[in-house]
């Protein structure tokens, strides 16, 4: 094996004719596959299916001294706090449990400072230019909520520990910096897991803004895929110390542990925040679904409970993430064309292809019936500067599917590296 | 029987007296009850539990080509618009289905509507100062919302037939007025349902706001409670041929049919309008609980089954407002103390009180022991400007608690209107 760059002009092109006579074979094949997003599969919902079942009479449906069915306790089940507590690290009276989405979660909270203003701060619509930290390679769907409200994005990078914390500590001076979006264990859609120092100076920052927070999407908090899987600090405890307890707001879902479409969110922060949002929630509804908090509680009772469970999850999801990385490693390895992460957990592998052609490898994709999130999604405004950067989702398809998804993937690689390097070379000339 | 206003001074004395013992004797009871909300009793909830229990296998959860318990359908699940769309008289592609909450869809969509605006025009928040028309007595939590967004609230009476249409479309005239808050079957709490003319009238409003909408909260749509019920004119096609089809947002739920905490809400507007909130929808939420959804239209099945299923309810409803009417006509009847509203449906009476006693007869029942929604929670800010308005909800307690708590609510309404008079009186003097 040699490095595509290090092959002759005449070794390049007979190698882009024989990836592309293979990626012409897989195209009249009709593929219809998609390695898109972070779904689980028909498989991993079904291992729920008792969530929906184990409660039958209406008397199974008093919780906490409530009928779960009713109005009311638009802070969550009392026996829904305690659990989530437990996850995130905080006192349960420091948690209000939600509906079945925490985007949605973190979506209010953004607009509810916009609107009305926290920490003592006019409301961010009142306060002109914003400004949000964004980690780079991360979620999509966080940067399209400061796209949505208006609030300029500005990138840091991820690095091998967590975000470049040097860049966010002097961004932070900036007093119209409003936040950051952090995704700390197995981050979408690298897979890092901030180390210990990285959240202990997270929690520690002292930001211009009195109104900064630090938005902790703990999506992928127990969801191991390998082994022991990484350890994160629990950044409450570390922020509290620090006398920082206002900084961070937690929010986690089993959107990944029971239904996605049908889980229960929730969120974790100090008192003061705490006190804030629940005097402000009031307005916006009675309360959340608490049967469906209840359903969930009782499964998997706490997070032992909750813990055993994923394994489970964790016996579906190793082997897709193993024949993703198998695949890379015998087809891509050596060719210096791309580099991927080798994450312990999460539902996503990172794919740093050759630059200037990721958005091809896409299209590629595209036209032999493979679909991958979109090229430049794990950038603000959709856009990666290097053009590189592609997300692989192993989780819902099939085992065969993913298989031929990621072999064909391999070959799209290939060919848009080569198509590229002829393409300097044609300009060089 | 003769009114309280005939009375000499000293038969209104022995009057109090009388009262005021039979009032001493409950109080001694020790009672709690609570007529406050509008809240289902344990036997309603029961109805439905089917809901719950019906879907069991994992092949059970699939609907209209997905698995309702995976992400996705940010609009709703297809077979729940459909059913929507019925209740609204509007076509399935013009409703998204939400969670378990139609007060979190009316509040998320005036947040939309000052964050981003709508109908083209900035969002209300750049916009200085804004107004609101609300119907009085009215619904507290319309009111609070407006409230928290720095609103003005402009009151208009609610009439025999519906609001005051002159001094709605008097009011519309002023461009800084940008909505209204109607519940037009069974009103919260004075049971109006609105007639054909008003609504058309309300369907064909004129305002000089491009981004003024009517917020048509159908709460009661189908909750009759003595024989045929009210009959409401759907709003959507009446605006339609008048040109206006952008003027309503409907918001529905089966909050009141299924569970207040766990049912299923949605809204239905104009193409426009649905497009708009949509493409605004997608930031905040992956999508709402498609499963809930599917439990929902898989029991209850149409419109005709679900007026079927009304019956049940009606059953359990119906002896209750009977008891307190019946009470009110033999306690309270003759005195000119108290007039009251004898709804066809909903869930509320609205007891008028003499005026400047409404608060009184508040304190008086709480000291004894009976909660009643706090006396001008009808009215914005919380503020009847006659101290008059008193909403009773019959439908929680069991019927001996309810007969109990309304008998006490009699007695105090007489004690508080003496005491009134007898004041009066001797300012007179």
């Amino acid at each position: 094996m040699n490095s595509y760059q290090n092959l002759s002009m005449s070794e390049q092109k007979a190698e882009y004719g024989a990836v592309r006579a293979r990626f012409e074979a897989f195209k009249s094949r009709g593929l219809k596959l998609n390695i898109a997003r972070g779904v689980p599969s028909k498989e991993q919902l079904d291992l729920s299916q008792r969530v929906l079942t184990d409660l039958t009479a209406p008397e199974d449906y008093f919780a906490d001294g409530v009928d779960t069915r009713s109005y009311g306790l638009s802070d969550g089940l009392p026996c829904a706090k305690a659990f989530f507590a437990e996850l995130a690290s905080a006192p349960a009276e420091n948690v209000i449990v939600g509906g079945n989405s925490s985007l949605n979660m973190m979506y209010d909270a953004v607009m509810r400072t916009m609107l009305f203003g926290i920490g003592g701060c006019e409301p961010l619509v009142k306060q002109g230019r914003l400004k949000w930290i964004c980690v780079v390679p991360g979620y999509d769907r966080h940067f399209a909520i400061c796209e949505q409200m208006g609030i300029e994005m500005v990138t840091v990078p991820m690095l091998a520990d967590g975000p470049d914390m040097d860049a966010v500590e002097e961004l932070v001076r900036d007093p119209q910096v409003k936040g950051i979006w952090c995704t700390p264990k197995y981050s979408n859609p690298d897979g890092t897991t901030y180390s210990d120092a990285v959240v202990r100076r997270m929690a520690g920052l002292k930001p211009a803004a009195r109104d900064f927070r630090v938005y902790w999407d703990n999506a992928y908090c127990i969801h191991d895929v390998y082994g022991e899987g990484d350890r994160l600090a629990p950044i409450y405890p570390l922020a509290v110390e620090q006398g920082n307890p206002d900084l961070v707001l937690q929010f986690m879902s089993t959107s990944k542990i029971s239904f996605p479409g049908a889980g229960v969110a929730a969120l974790a922060a100090s008192d003061r925040n705490i006190q804030i949002i629940k005097n402000r929630l009031k307005y916006q509804t009675i309360g959340y679904d608490k049967l469906n908090q209840y359903r969930h509680v009782k499964f998997y009772k706490d997070v032992d409970g909750l813990k055993n469970y994923m394994r489970l999850h964790r016996n579906i999801l190793g082997p897709k993430f193993k024949i993703v990385l198998y695949e890379f490693e015998h087809k891509l390895g050596g060719y210096n064309i791309a580099r991927w992460s080798t994450p312990k957990g999460g539902y996503f592998i990172n794919l740093d292809v050759l630059p200037g052609t990721a958005k091809r490898v896409w299209e590629l994709c595209r036209d032999a019936g493979v679909t991958l999130t979109q090229a430049g999604a794990t950038y603000p405004y959709g856009v990666d500067p290097e053009d590189k950067n592609l997300r692989i989702a192993p989780s819902y398809p099939p085992v065969d599917e993913l298989l031929t998804a990621t072999k064909l993937l391999c070959l799209c690689v290939k060919i848009a590296a080569v198509e590229k390097l002829l393409e300097d070379d044609k300009e060089e000339e």
